[in-house]
């Protein structure tokens, strides 16, 4: 039988509870359709400094390179949060395994269940049809650029305030700009065929030289799709106003970070998002949301956007359509049943049954 | 009597529409309240452009300095859109202003009037009680910082791909974050005395400085106002999720322009929403609307948040609290009546009055 062989990241704070369930959920996919899932596990975040000094020890990426996909909980805790650019940080881990990786594109999904229409704090015809994909660039701008503070005893171009001077740099190149523009146009093929690209044109460079080539890429390659630019500020508008009207949205990293997060709590169900990113290799899944250290360790953090990042895992790195869509159906089932965590239940509505983090993956998995 | 001379940069689109608005009231308020205001008009953006080649021409600067307030109404327009570095945009008329004066303090206050509740797409119960103010840095970061476009032949750092590379630099120094967030905490004792400092401390090196030195000034100088960080991916979910738990909300000038937009859009209805840039000298107040070029010329342009401009001019430049107040009133009881633009017309309510932009600065005027 086919053996494939995942590289779990558990990190930190409500990590390693909610992987056990994606684990959990594998292994019943497994068994269903014929194909072996071989784990292995390995530091990164938080605990990895604690354990090893650095966020992303060597052996980890190892072992992710040696995977065949890589399942991430979640990193970070107010335990390692400094200020001190001396201090190693969690989110080091994310970011270095990122970039290891080649993982350039992030794609979010943001959908409503219909069980959960209710948790929206948007009204429920502002919601309803909500279906969008953030295209978000993972590997450049702000977040790998060359940074650095120092003490300008001169105050250097400002008639002689001295002080301290920090900066951190946005830079994007050709090829990568291309490279996400594909991604985009591609999914859009597979959705409902429309790409609004998001920049700062009218002030940042980078953003007119990542609107000329989207629209080349566009022109040459991706004609049949439908292409609207729309300002990062008012995309922040939009996402509120007629979040329904968008299908795919590509952006930049810092852009695509404040933007996915905007639109993940349209649904008023973080904790049911999950997040694929892309690169030419090993491709790494997680949820949307973070790691939670005030719950952590009560095993009543909601597995379901870690499950729903194994769905992602099954349909983009194994081609496992079919599987893929069991997996969502499960969900769906549970929800539709009335089944919840904490987080998504509804204290105005008698019928949900509580459930704890194990319990839900059971449940999910008992529908496989 | 006591006479001011305010500098009139009507700009593009409705611009010259909304403007004369405001005019209205301010001699409305004059008139009441024994004070002169003196006019005179400058040209900003698009069509100075048009007309001078520039969107900032040095007479325009010349007579914003002179006087002792500046009116904006708004630049901008698909006429003069374009990717070309060589090419003037109207967007340098407005950066190219808030950089010559000095104003660093982007104040964005965002209210729901009782009337306009309704407009909101978040459910009525989230954006109860919403009430609060973003301070944003407006003269720093990316907007100012160096930025280049060019030909990378070698592909240096890739391994070789050649093509184009842009960069836009975000850059602070230690005064620029003291004085911000001494105008963000002196906001806060006038209000809730409550602030939200927001950063991506986990990433940006500007960021991690930003923190430490919005914490020194509050622990020397404003012990008593309530701080906390929230990163800015978080506070993107936050001002969606519990909008009416932020006060003041202190940021740098990208993360500002987001979120403020983001901020605005909560209520529903963004043509009720005013800002004031101010610095050390003469200020300067807008709506935080754009130019509207679809509906310019046809007289049906909402120019209540021009007029509520002039209420924050009032305000601020002149130390007018009582005439202020006296626009904000007039302002909310016109709203009371019924009285209503077609962007913030209900069509569910029959009892709404359809009016255009000169009938609704009449109605306010004439309440004064
Ligand atoms: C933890 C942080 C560095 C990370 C990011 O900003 O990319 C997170 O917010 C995310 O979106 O995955
Ligand atoms: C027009 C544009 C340059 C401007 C900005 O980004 O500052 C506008 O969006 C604003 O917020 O005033």
């Amino acid at each position: 039988t086919q053996t494939y062989h995942i590289c779990l990241l558990p990190g930190d704070g409500i990590g390693p509870e909610i992987i056990a369930e994606g684990v959990k959920v594998l292994n019943a996919v497994g068994a269903k359709h014929g194909v072996a899932f071989s784990y292995t596990e390995a530091l990164i975040g938080g605990c990895a400094i604690d354990a090893a000094g650095t966020a992303l020890p060597d052996e980890t990426l190892r072992v992710a390179e040696a995977s065949d996909a890589v399942l991430l909980a979640a990193v970070g805790g107010p335990k390692w949060d400094t200020t001190d650019p001396e201090k190693p940080r969690p989110e080091q881990g994310l970011l270095g395994i990122r970039k290891a990786l080649g993982l350039y594109t992030n794609l979010r999904p943001v959908q409503i269940f219909g069980a959960l229409a209710g948790a929206s704090t948007l009204k429920p015809e502002i919601v309803d049809g909500v279906d969008l994909m953030i295209v978000r660039e993972l590997t450049g701008g702000l977040y790998f650029g060359r940074r650095e503070r120092f003490y300008d005893e001169e105050g250097c171009g400002t008639g002689g305030v001295a002080g301290q001077r920090a900066y951190d740099t946005l830079e994007y190149r050709e090829y990568e700009v291309e490279r996400i523009a594909r991604q985009a146009y591609q999914a859009a093929r597979k959705r409902r065929n429309k790409v609004t690209s998001v920049d700062k044109a009218n002030v940042l460079e980078t953003s007119r030289m990542w609107r000329e080539i989207v629209h080349r890429i566009h022109d040459e390659e991706y004609p049949d799709v439908e292409l609207e630019d729309l300002l990062v500020d008012n995309t922040a508008m939009q996402l509120i106003n007629r979040p329904a009207d968008f299908d795919v949205v590509v952006t930049e990293n810092m852009f695509g970070d404040i933007l996915s997060d905007e639109a993940a709590q349209i649904t008023g169900s973080l904790g049911m998002l999950a997040s694929a990113s892309l690169g030419d290799g090993v491709a790494l899944y997680e949820p949307s949301h973070g790691s939670a250290p005030d719950i952590a360790g009560c095993g009543i953090a909601n597995p379901l956007a870690q499950i729903l990042s194994v769905e992602m895992m099954l349909r983009y790195s194994f081609d496992m359509q079919g599987a893929a869509d069991d997996v969502r159906r499960a969900v769906t089932a549970v929800l539709d049943e009335g089944w919840r965590t904490g987080d998504i239940k509804d204290s105005d509505t008698p019928a949900d049954k509580l459930v704890g983090t194990e319990q839900m993956g059971d449940l999910v998995a008992a529908k496989l």
